[in-house]
């Protein structure tokens, strides 16, 4: 499709279009189920095809497309950080961890296998991230395979995602003032998102500028949809919001609800939905679509 | 020390002098424990630091010496693979797979600390590896990182040491002929040992010849380490080998020993270790220390 049409595009188009090509991406990436050690591929699968939003990879390719990069990097990249992004939810939904029994409309990893399995399709999965963002069909410039090398370990590793989740495992106790939740949200969700516009970023060559104008714009929009996560849980109702909830209320949890209002969270989603925005203006039109995804994103349950 | 006196050197002092470097390393290269998240640094730190014989790293940097590499880079390689070691020691100890309390004489991180930071640990440390690598620290040229980054992915993947993992998960009775239990084992275990020869060659500027024969050396210890584990377990005693023996046999688990005979198990260490000597022919008198660590490693329980 020509450009002119595409940036004014349907976002769900867009997704949908992401999301499928990802899924064939993932699929060729994946090593086949052969040999004794079979189930561990069955079970990266079982999780990495299964049907997602794919938000990251979605950034990914966005913010490429703002500097009109080549889509194989940009595809590579997005199934690389799906990779990292599927593992932390394999890990985090074991019994030891959240404890969930299905994610994505079916059974979790460990349900469907066993909890060993589980564990080693994770590590599995975040190692193969590794494989493909090293692998010269990624890019051919080996500084910018190392850039995104870097960038996904640093944004997954201890002092980032993986840090978050240590933060949300401590307990309702230990996660009560609004710095240690705006910290653990920042490490345990916004870290990824940030690295996948970064990663698109990187592969588009983009400026220092805009490098930081996308950081700006994830950081906003990471907080913001956390927040509406919370608004939904205290205000919804179970049957539109797909889950149950009141969840955070009954465990006794703070979150940005019980710490600013309902009013107050509101306003808060307000301002940074708009800040978002604001970190767009350097790319004017061209970054219609990433503009979009901020209502999109807030404006939940499709 | 100089070369000449080095070459003649005593193998148990040379694995000390790897082993205490190694541990300052990895003080400096694991994030320091601040923040919310503190606990998990802990849990790293009390995995990585703890007292390990460190036989990878001492590979990769007796294949280094080889060659005359520097050492800095060897020691930041070695770094990395003894991060992925021993974050597949702190998932293999979890209860849901073989569920051990005790390591490195020490409660398992799991037992220490509790599940959750035990996966998460163990992620961490994983992804920490890949940024080490990625660090230009680690070698002023490019293509070496990513060649490094590429083999560790590899050999601990799900063509690797997790491959081999999920090969063992499957039970007694899914591995019960030779194959399967070599394949098992080459995945398990001879994967990473591969690596760490192989890193040190990828450093050193190694030929083609001299990659081949290292991985030579390194296919016949690691199947050789393996037999005279099974013959430990079959023929030793638990006060002299350190752990229960006879496990393997209660627990109805073919292993060489129970295929081979022991007689046979043994004659098949002894070809190996002849064969893994004679694939450092090439390298001379250079590679006596190597050559001498197939001795060491093959009468086990100093």
């Amino acid at each position: 499709m020509d450009e002119a049409n595409y940036s004014d595009g349907d976002i769900n188009t867009r997704l949908v279009e992401i999301a499928d090509k990802l899924t064939v991406a993932l699929d060729h990436l994946i090593p086949p189920a052969n040999g004794p050690e079979a189930g561990l591929m069955r079970a990266m699968r079982h999780a990495a095809l299964a049907n997602g939003k794919r938000m990251r990879p979605f950034f990914v390719l966005e913010a490429g497309r703002l500097f009109q990069a080549d889509e194989t990097p940009l595809l590579r990249a997005a199934s690389a950080l799906e990779c990292v992004h599927t593992y932390s939810l394999i890990h985090d939904d074991l019994p030891c961890m959240d404890n969930d029994d299905f994610r994505r409309g079916q059974p979790t990893v460990h349900k469907a296998f066993n909890e060993a399995t589980a564990v080693l399709a994770g590590d599995a999965l975040m190692t193969l991230s590794f494989s493909i963002l090293a692998d010269k069909k990624t890019h051919q410039d080996a500084y910018i395979r190392l850039k995104l090398i870097d960038r996904i370990a640093e944004a997954s590793g201890a002092k980032g995602m993986i840090g978050g989740q240590m933060i949300d495992m401590l307990g309702a106790e230990h996660v009560r003032d609004l710095n240690t939740i705006t910290r653990m949200h920042r490490l345990k969700t916004g870290a990824l998102i940030s690295c996948a516009l970064d990663m698109g970023a990187i592969i588009g060559g983009a400026s220092d500028q805009e490098h930081q104008a996308l950081a700006g714009f994830a950081n906003d929009l990471g907080l913001a949809y956390q927040i509406t996560d919370d608004l939904l849980d205290a205000t919804g109702e179970a049957d539109e919001v797909g889950k149950a909830t009141g969840k955070d209320e009954k465990a006794g949890k703070a979150n940005f609800v019980t710490l600013l209002g309902i009013d107050g969270a509101r306003q808060r989603v307000r301002l940074l939905a708009a800040q978002a925005q604001q970190h767009l203006a350097i790319f004017q039109d061209r970054a219609k679509i990433l503009s979009k995804s901020v209502d999109y994103i807030l404006a939940r349950r499709h």
